[in-house]
């Protein structure tokens, strides 16, 4: 098994190939009779689209997914939906060169292992972040039917490389915030970082290189007693569905690492009420306890590393001939992904989220 | 769904109530053949018991498991593995007086919402760190069959609040060194620091306080080529099970979340050749490339919070009268969940890692 | 993977050995809430028993499962649900002579080239027909919250061999029906056929030979809807379940084999309304169009066959020497199993259709 | 969930409308490099295409899968392989006039509560027989894996209304049997069956009526010690499959119902050594003990209903007026299903049998 997301009665199904004919996905499990806004799902898309600023890669596609199963007038039929993206714009010259070099940070050398050198490696193949375009399709329908159950949610850059945005507020962030990030440039709360997280990138860009960063997540509205113990819980479902994204390291929760230096009376969130409702002044269990929501906003981070494919030369293998080479990799890359990977991140936790309603 | 991991065609069903009559585990799809040291067994699990200096509850129990099926003369048969474990030093009245009133950091309130009041709420209940017990079987189960497959696990403190431990060298560590830790009074790589954590536990049992920390875990000799792409990579199967360990706010593989500070030329991790092997000079990527294996050390850590259960008073609310309350927990606690947490941790990963070989 | 039954949000994992410490049951899914009534459990669980009579094994244990996990002051807690029943009244001294002869029509050779040798073979093992008796306090689990819904579930012996009961008449089938056969000795419509059905199983045990027959299980009440397309159906599930009961040859839902000897103008159910409800005149379709109910009892025929331990001596092989051989059983068995497997195939559909509310 | 199949580490997911742009399949979980020979693909799938006699729909649809991903160079990659066939010969007018008339036989009403009216109803939508496109496609995938591994495969008409072909011998069928019914006009052992057969089926297509029949399905070469205990045996995967086939109403192995009128003496097949293996000298058992294949030619049977659609009027209901009505069904309709049936109910069985070696 491999590239399918199922939880609960919910399934996300993604294949293709960076180079091959085209890229889709299979959702079922979707309930039946909700509309579909498919401009929303494109304005959704869209984010993950690269800039033309020189702060993403060159390779330019529309993108625009065909759905060939699972919605008729607009509507969700209930039915398994199929969105399929085709492949336009390869340069697969570019990665002629590549071959058998094994590029550092990428799964050429594994996935050759693992498939025994029958998988297409143009472009990463199926390891291709380009695979995230119909994942992010999914999120964007999920999106909407979180939206109505009354669940927002949305995600921002919180740092790429010592450049950070201020976090939302953990406690009072409200939809309206979860909006405005959207539309912007660079998903900033903080606009003022807009200017110095592009020449960084920019900067990156010219010596040959490329930066990471953290994302974060989050969600509010959740109702009460969503989620299951121990394995099935909504983070272990969330992580399982977050480390699909490709360059993904890490992921947390709430206070996530920093509860390693709090004392347990600093880290409990107490309870209170307010207006019928239980909540907490704090919110360090990020809206989760025992796998299960409590009410207070869901907050996620996730670490995303810099981008592996860099113009500079490095040393590696050829795996097939069993030689340290060296490599200079030409394509058209992001010098950073961390933008393009938002939109991303908050898909693969929408889906994780909706399916604790399918 | 819940309380089950479930991969590859690997199962494991863990059960019970911390003040139950019992709890268990029922594993299946186990290779059948293979001999199981029981000793061995005896020993991880023992790596989890309270420690009898203050810095552990003292709620005492011996946790000897029972093998109701599954294993027959000492060989693993191939059918489903029971395994129970009796409750036997409950003490209910310690938890009488919390009754309604919700812990702070505890799911009794998102317990209680997710199982319309159904659940028993006594010690955690389901949601209790008592069912590591049988995690931690399970795991110590699957470290003897990934031994069998040359493949060694560990894990130790990396640090408690401000004290840390010196990290595993990731390119490097030995199983040797995987080993020792487990000997140790603490599981640490530097002895040194066994006295300063112990008193950092005991300083803050004597405030009402606790501490949470910061848990490293390693495996050396994974074959390349074991993983999925997308959702049922390493890193997803993994996570999966980790936060099933309760306490667990974040994980990260390899360099983790200090992979946003580097530039992609620093975070790459160069191929090279040594005794006919390709290695990386560096593991920043922890082994995993694309949710595969690629025959460097797979690096986890996991971040767990102070434990949740402090002795000093706390505002709270009583989630069936909607009143805000003052709380005082009685009962023996651990003042720090870390050291008894290593062995879960290293349970949860293994039985991950050997979902891909079952 | 193996003895689990998961469909929907409901697992069914079932373990143990007919010789070993104990058999059992982890049922996960379930609703909170619902009180169980332990003494309909039990009396669900007694019809599997063996008859005093001669008609069936002589084996005798009391068979009463112990409550580990799930249930608190008799009402289903949400979280696993783990009985257990102990073995008893093992003979295991009759099953030394037939050490690696493999009986024919049983598993024990199948079974070891399965399990390499190592699967405990006494009994049959994990194979064994009294691997029946969680799935039967699973079935009676399922009965209650079924009925809870609405839903009633019976089954009777519709064949042995010659002798045949009268079917459930498809269309008007009454809650009282599937009540009072499982009330009577042998669960039969019409009590006539007792006498010559006793007779028909004594003879078969005087000559040292078996007999096997049809069983007919119908639910009534089943909501409209519910269901799902190609391999989730209802049909899908009940099949995936109702083979796992140990003798089962085939299965068919409605009219079922029959089909194929019918006209559509014939097979088809005409739609009409009674009382502002959509039913059928005829029900060849079993309550099952596309996989999913409309309404209509639901109807299921499972073919078990003849006891494969008999008496007489018969030609075999010594698997482990590959030599040819003659071998004669010993022990207690059931001339018969149709009888005793009646409650089981309830418990078997009863198991799939409650996977739809879960 | 739905419309998967998931099994081991396969899963074969189908998605599309009768009238839909599209229907397809992604197949995850198939081992890399493996040649396909697309030839033989489309020769499996021409089987299932309509005949030109008048025994079946005159739609017509040349049902050319176009691969999207998941080979390249005609070789597996081992990543999801999606197909997708255009549907470019919908005459959805034929269907206009049905609109919520409940056709006898078909899942229109029972799909319409279950989707709340959502789902595409012309031509039976999702629940259409045009479903088994697809399924064919990965069956015809199957049937190779499995020759690779030395197993052969095949299926043939066993009876259409009372007139029979001859079955399989269950203990000798040969390789060369099973790839010679392949080629035939309508699959048969007996060729003078042939005229019969078509007879039948051209007079009920003029009475405006329809008929079933039964299919058998033979598969040799499965080594031995394939399958799992309880839930997860042979039978229970491929009759999970198998009633993924619309019109299937009924499946059984080896001798099947017939068990029922046997004695066990009759019923056991005695074990016996030829060349070193060890083999039945009847096959009651259809090469499957305790759900575990035996070296048996694995036989199957699956009853096929007689086709819903036929032209004369039949009494319904408006499931929207809730009005009873008469309804003449329009449009291009199979008189007989059974031989398109034949690869279907192939594919069906392959896939279940691949999906233990996925």
């Amino acid at each position: 098994m491999s590239s399918e997301f199922k939880a609960g009665n919910l399934s996300v199904n993604i294949f293709g190939e960076s180079h091959g004919t085209a890229i889709g996905v299979v959702i079922d499990g979707l309930p039946a009779g909700e509309k579909l806004d498919f401009d929303e799902i494109s304005r959704f898309m869209a984010r993950r689209a690269p800039k033309k600023d020189g702060t993403s890669t060159r390779r330019s596609e529309p993108d625009i997914p065909e759905i060939l199963s699972g919605v008729m007038d607009g509507v969700i039929e209930g039915i398994p939906l199929c969105a399929v993206i085709k492949n336009t714009d390869q340069h697969s010259n570019d990665y002629k060169s590549v071959s058998h070099l094994a590029r550092p940070g990428h799964s050429d050398y594994t996935g050759y292992v693992r498939y025994n050198g029958s998988n297409d490696l143009r472009g990463g193949g199926h390891f291709s972040g380009r695979l995230t375009a119909p994942l992010c399709f999914a999120g964007a329908v999920a999106a909407q039917l979180l939206k109505n159950r009354g669940i927002e949610t949305g995600a921002h850059i919180l740092k790429i490389k010592d450049i950070c945005d201020e976090p939302f507020d953990p406690v009072n962030v409200t939809a309206q915030q979860l909006e405005t990030v959207k539309s912007r440039y660079l998903p900033l709360i903080d606009e003022t970082k807009d200017q110095p997280m592009r020449e960084l990138i920019l900067n990156a860009s010219e010596n040959l290189d490329s930066v990471g960063g953290v994302i974060e997540y989050c969600a509010i509205g959740m109702p009460v007693g969503i989620g299951n113990p121990m394995f099935d819980g909504l983070e272990n479902r969330i992580a399982q569905s977050v480390f699909g994204v490709p360059a993904v390291k890490g992921i947390e929760f709430g206070a996530g690492f920093d509860v390693s230096d709090m004392y347990g009376s600093e880290n409990n969130d107490e309870f209170y009420i307010r207006d019928g409702k239980i909540l907490t002044r704090t919110n360090n269990h990020g809206g989760i306890l025992g796998g299960i929501s409590g009410g207070m906003p869901i907050t996620v981070r996730a670490a995303i590393k810099p981008t592996p494919s860099i113009s500079r030369p490095q040393k590696t293998v050829d795996y097939t001939t069993m030689t340290e080479e060296e490599l200079t990799i030409k394509g058209r890359h992001d010098p950073c992904i961390v933008p393009r990977a938002v939109p991303c991140i908050e898909a693969a936790v929408n889906i994780a989220l909706l399916s604790y309603f399918c």
